[in-house]
């Protein structure tokens, strides 16, 4: 298998990396980057080094398209939207890891992220790589759009309540905490060092661009949840993200029950764990990992459910689950490469 | 004045003795400790040495009750319980930080601290000290219920639409997030560095004893209130708490409306900061301060409104809410010892 | 009294502004910046908020020198080099935070700092404010060139030995560690969060421009010391340096001789606290005030000195410690505005 | 392959059995704890959770040493000295992780440790287990005693300079920087998150049981080398060692010279990675991974060269040196199970 990574030295683009040379499948990585090709990636990132010398590539998608068997494209939003036409058509899977390809509705992808969208027929052939829900599809897919970090651990922790219709359409509340890696590397002043130690910021209130893609895969499992409020806090950690989700069933539960739901949906999904009753994960629990790790209860008091879903938002939020995806692809062990427990502490 | 603090070796005391000592109207201050008495305060905090020997002493309450102006109980739960019946009947006013004295139903107090209340008649006798909303009571009172750290982020928050009926009962959702300082300086595995360094954890779920404290207050507002759903979470910060409050109104307000509600109530009260439209504070910004900053917005996709409120759990939240209680019922200047601007960065 | 910043809104700047502000002889304060002039200063940085606007100011240097009496140059290096000859000729006494007129050799100056130097005359004019050791040129001075925050450290753990010519000249090993606000608020990659985290960095090795600084002072001192050793480091926290000095004595001398020694040197300065024998100090024990506090021992089976000496980089290393030389100059008690005990936790 | 853990549930245990579970010639592991025999390992820690329950064994020495192929032991001090006796004359290896088997000298351990040597004659099968430097020896060896976290940094960084007798005996000064973990996981004031955030702390001046182990193999080497200095900080990081090397040479030599040397005895080690001139490490270019990485320099104003090495504490400071250490004596790929680049970031 070749695999070539496009935004390599952004962070998603170096995780990828490290995931992918030692994955037993994969027997060579080919990197590409437009502002530093030519140079050698061992230098720019010194903790890569390793013996060998890895030159970032310029970009060629026309024999990219027939060289590669997969290629993977961490790059910001807006980059993908005008590369993937050109990367299509040849024999590599193309597995985006921007928000690109996930928004169905060009209209939506064009009022959030305020840049123009890719055209509606490249966007029917893109899966949505949730692969908890969506193997059956995944497994098929040319063209994947792996899911955002926030979405990740917020739908893994709603849909077993969502897919079977029994929350209030319109109880919805999430609030969202995440490392400052999800920022990327660039360095302004909301991510400073001496900014962001001892200090909690939210961002982007109401308006962040993940709102519309879990709300269209909700939709997607239930067509009568309404517009849900959504919120981002930037927490002082490199990695990590909790979404605490609150919530209001239609019908009155036990808490076993709520358990029980959860512990069947996930038993045979070997990346989420459910907690049992009375216990809640903590982010640095599945640090390093491709886990989700899910915890809940019912306030008898209120009536509302309570979820707490942890990822790292640099793994199950991006780059691992961008490998998972591509096992499920090319029919490999879907945890080929990526049977690592969380480094602790 | 003459002022005492009891517990002056846990974080709340040693940040009380910094402020009394800087404070233009405290002449002297006595430390008490249990555990320590005979000791020099200075070698156990040698931050605190400034050339003075200061011994800290055994409890006298019988003499304490006479000789001191003003007591400062900054003791775990379930001490002043004890303690406050024997001080009382003297000169000296008392400022509790602990919740011992803060829930009038002995029964409520029983249920979520799990232990025995201290009596009715001392209860009766306590006035809850938050100063933007009780300045009245607080004036003439001789015991001051010192709120909780999470109280007074979630309560300052809430108060401009509670105070005027106008959220939809069953619709509050708060999220809290503070820094670790809030549990104390006896080590546990929860705040060890290795555990809580890139980690957040959410605890006591739905069980925080700082619930009934928030629900008392409300009722007091507005009895319709209804039971809220209330989590915290620690962050790998040392001080900082940020309530993010999610509710619905009961009649469609603007987002200026909104505004002017909170400005308009606030802007007599010298501690608490509206932020303009569009602005929400972090914790960062009321570091080591007796500010309460707020910013809030309405989200017309969801009709639900979002208030962003934060304060330094050990300041507002503690030591410099207290100062500013002993400065309302002294008669002195609201502000007096407590002008100083956050530190940052 | 008038005072100026110039550079306000920088990390020096605004601490400076949040010290002068509660000094109390200090009656206005005027901000200038190149930069941002006309903006409110309290809305770039809304901590400070506090019901009054403040507007930065354009640069006038022929008003200024008039009408303030005094400046601080709270400016990167190169600017101060151009402002000071501007500023001198009326009332206003020059207080400069960087290090364009620490140099007195403008060769010197012109190798480690890569620009061109001062004129000679003004260099001249410039006294080296470090009150512990300088006090009686200080108070008559009308340029004061404030220290370096690792000279600050260090120079005040060397001084009682090298002072009296005790030292070994060619011994001297420093080696520092700092937090990241001494960098400067401009975000870079050295200074994001994602980079800095979990991360300790050494930069500059031999090159810094602290090293001549350091070693002018000490040839001040003994003429016989030898250039040094001195490493700095960049630690994941925001404020704070520690530098630990190691070095050899010419004639042996016993630990109770030694600390003796300090502890006598530096009784009548308020702000250096020597620690007692087999305890040191650290950094987060001067946070946010004006000390420096001091700890050394010898070690029988070396022979070496190990001196350990911590600061506030901020504080002593900067904006407090030029408080203290304005306090000097203008005869106020030198401990004016400045009696703020370390904030902890 | 069977391997056994004792002391499982301390950090550098957890690690172990992260690395050991994925190591491809493992196929059980058993794991020992005192204190919580019985209970589930995954139940402890929840991270390690992955569908299998792991049962905490009482510790039999007697049935271990034959059915083990190797026992890990990550005790803290005091405890190998006496498992060891009962673990020897069976078929197991028995890897150390300790400081009891180190030091050759049973009274130099007891003058550092404060605690009885265990006797001669186990302590001279103990082979120093640092195989970069004794790889011979290795993979003979029955008993191996794991380096400590300093003396692998250290000693990797000087090896190459006094192996060949180049350094003045008297000259080394080595000043180390360490994360959190290295305390161990037992909260203590020391490790609290509220004093250790925003603090760098000295530690054990003179006094850590890390210098004799330093000397012992530096004496090996170069036996005219004199005690050296060597001092500990506590940086408020979980992860990372660096040590930061001052000496000067007998006889002068050029940067390049000095590089070469490096570079030509590291590179067929494939876990020591040396930096090119002007190029230095940071801790984090190591975390979670095998590597030592080394940058130096020679400084001609001083003719003091300065190295600077870092290590991740818990994984070639502990974990992953021991599983080298297991790799070589079973004669298995050196770099078996520990192909894992860094964590960043």
């Amino acid at each position: 298998m070749k695999a070539g990574i496009v935004g390599a030295t952004g962070y998603g683009g170096i995780e990828l990396f490290r995931l992918l040379r030692e994955h037993p499948e994969i027997e060579a990585i080919h990197l590409y980057s437009s502002s530093q090709a030519g140079e050698d990636f061992t230098n720019i990132y010194k903790h890569l080094n390793s013996q060998e010398t890895i030159v970032l590539e310029e970009l060629q998608p026309d024999v990219m398209k027939f060289e590669l068997d997969v290629v993977f494209l961490a790059t910001p939003a807006g980059v993908s939207r005008n590369l993937t036409p050109d990367l299509l058509g040849g024999s590599a899977v193309i597995i985006d890891l921007s928000g690109d390809l996930r928004l169905k509705d060009p209209e939506v992808y064009e009022e959030w992220y305020k840049k123009e969208s890719v055209s509606d027929h490249i966007l029917k052939q893109a899966v949505y790589g949730l692969p908890e829900w969506n193997k059956e599809e995944i497994v098929n897919a040319k063209v994947i759009a792996n899911p955002g970090c926030y979405p990740t651990a917020t739908l893994l922790g709603l849909a077993p309540l969502i897919k079977d219709r029994l929350v209030e359409p319109h109880s919805i509340v999430v609030d969202a905490k995440s490392g400052v890696s999800g920022a990327g590397k660039n360095p302004n002043p909301m991510t400073h060092f001496a900014h962001t130690q001892e200090n909690i910021q939210i961002y982007k209130v109401n308006q962040h661009q993940h709102i519309p893609e879990i709300e269209q895969a909700l939709h997607g499992w239930d067509e009568a949840i309404e517009p849900i409020t959504f919120s981002t806090h930037l927490a002082p950690m490199v990695r990590g993200i909790m979404s605490t989700i609150y919530l209001k069933m239609k019908e009155p539960i036990t808490e076993s029950e709520l358990h029980e739901r959860f512990s069947s949906y996930y038993e045979s999904r070997p990346f989420v764990r459910v907690r049992q009753e009375g216990n809640f994960p903590c982010t640095k629990e599945v640090y390093g990992s491709n886990y989700c790790d899910i915890g809940l209860t019912l306030d008898p008091r209120t009536n509302r459910v309570t979820i707490v879903s942890v990822i790292d938002n640099l793994m199950k939020g991006a780059a691992s689950q961008a490998v998972q995806n591509m096992n499920l692809v090319f029919h490999f062990d879907e945890q080929a490469g990526l049977l690592r427990l969380p480094v602790y502490p």
